[in-house]
């Protein structure tokens, strides 16, 4: 596995993207839902990218994002992401592993090639905190995506209870492991417990502290109660990216951050944990 | 966008994977599950693969797969593969859309290197079929994972009502309009309904392929019913694999492909919709 020793801004990036490139966000507006996974990248790199349904205050791109053109085929659902080049055609990516992973190799934030050991791994990551993001959701909505969470409240109690027994715990684990594993000084690899992938910053740890994130506001009384198990990711992983990452850290404590409401990660006291007394 | 003229054999390979790369598919015995749709990449290349729990009929892989060592992470569930190279180290990858990539690109049936047009394109469609594929699979268990369906009959019941009603036909009509926007003879895209990407065979299409043949085992009289509103996935696309791609329709029409039983596509009669009179 090789690592990336140099800031984010001097690591490699691919030969078709420039400064002369410009990043479009497409994602529902006033939520960070999925879309905060991406926008972490850019504001990671400051590679300048526009979020347009938040800057023009409508959603018409919804609209034009899922119509087929000849330029791009549809799409099944946002966030998803127009890139436009000086030369080449424009590219419409949907998906958010996709996206994630292209906006990473694109600013300097994968950890190598996309089919070297270190991006696979960078990969492995990205997709198991995205399930955990999926889960998270389906807490509130057990039942139907298109149904207020009020017409499924009594799955979603049951589904919640299984997610802070069960689910979480394990996501949580793997994660304190991967970090675990990562820690020591063996073969360039020196996480310190700090990084997933290597030495520096990667777009797995970015989503995976968005995860965390959205995790500590939905469930703060289940978080409370289990941080203590998990050192790495709550002593030196979680805090290191909000205080001391830069550009990032200064992104997630700005209110240019849309915060938390009616979207992925919701709080709805019945689902957490009761208080500690 | 770029389309492979080739049969999948004559397609760019990577430079690491040689003849005397070794794969070893580790995951669950005897059901398809998620393996398949690693299983439908090899048996499409005809590049030779173990099916570690399957030839040794036991399920030893589990642990050993899961324990973290110096050259790989830990895993957070199967399916991983494990491949291994006459000189550089062992990989051990997980993550299901990831190792169908890895593969599809050591093979040759990727359409495009891993940031290309034709390959994100590719990609987008493997994750949102395996979005459905995880739909489908929690219409059976909408609560719990590791519960049984029985402890979840009646939340299923609500899930796969609305997964009837709502989200397959939006996946389905997402599949076929991408199989009509890549269908005319524009820029060198002539898959002609048979190929999602360019005009040969992708990943992408194998992997629709095994959703379609799960979905027409979970939820036959759904499909019947529904079927003639997609002349494109079951008059071109369905039959095409099945009947006329080579290796892989000999494989799937042989006794090597595991049958249905207990695992991610299941038959229950209750959760379907009624038969027609």
């Amino acid at each position: 596995m090789s690592a990336a020793a140099s800031p984010p801004s001097k690591r490699a990036r691919t030969a078709e993207n420039t400064q002369d490139t410009t990043y479009e966000l497409l994602y529902h507006p006033t939520i960070p839902g999925r879309g905060e996974y991406i926008r972490l990248i850019f504001e990671a790199s400051s590679v300048p990218y526009t979020d347009v349904s938040n800057s023009t205050k409508n959603d018409v791109y919804w609209a034009l994002s899922t119509t087929p053109t000849q330029s791009h085929p549809p799409i099944f659902a946002l966030p998803a992401l127009r890139v436009s080049f000086p030369q080449n055609d424009p590219l419409v990516i949907s998906q958010t592993p996709s996206i994630v992973e292209y906006v990473a190799h694109a600013v300097g934030l994968a950890p190598g090639p996309p089919l070297s050991a270190a991006n696979l791994l960078a990969r492995q990551l990205l997709l198991t905190a995205l399930d955990l993001s999926n889960e998270t959701h389906d807490t509130h909505h057990p039942i139907a995506v298109m149904m207020y969470y009020e017409e499924q409240k009594a799955e979603a109690a049951r589904r919640a209870a299984d997610f802070r027994g069960s689910r979480l715990p394990k996501f949580l684990a793997h994660l304190e492991a991967a970090l675990e594993w990562n820690k020591e000084d063996v073969e360039g690899r020196r996480g310190g417990g700090r990084y997933l992938v290597g030495h520096g910053l990667s777009y797995a740890d970015l989503v995976w502290w968005q995860v965390l994130d959205g995790l500590l506001y939905a469930f703060p009384n289940e978080l409370a109660a289990r941080k203590s198990d998990y050192p790495h990711i709550f002593d030196t992983f979680y805090p290191g990216i909000k205080n001391d990452e830069g550009a990032v850290s200064a992104y997630v404590k700005s209110d240019r951050r849309l915060p938390y409401s009616d979207g992925l990660y919701r709080r709805y006291p019945e689902l957490d944990r009761e208080a500690a007394a």
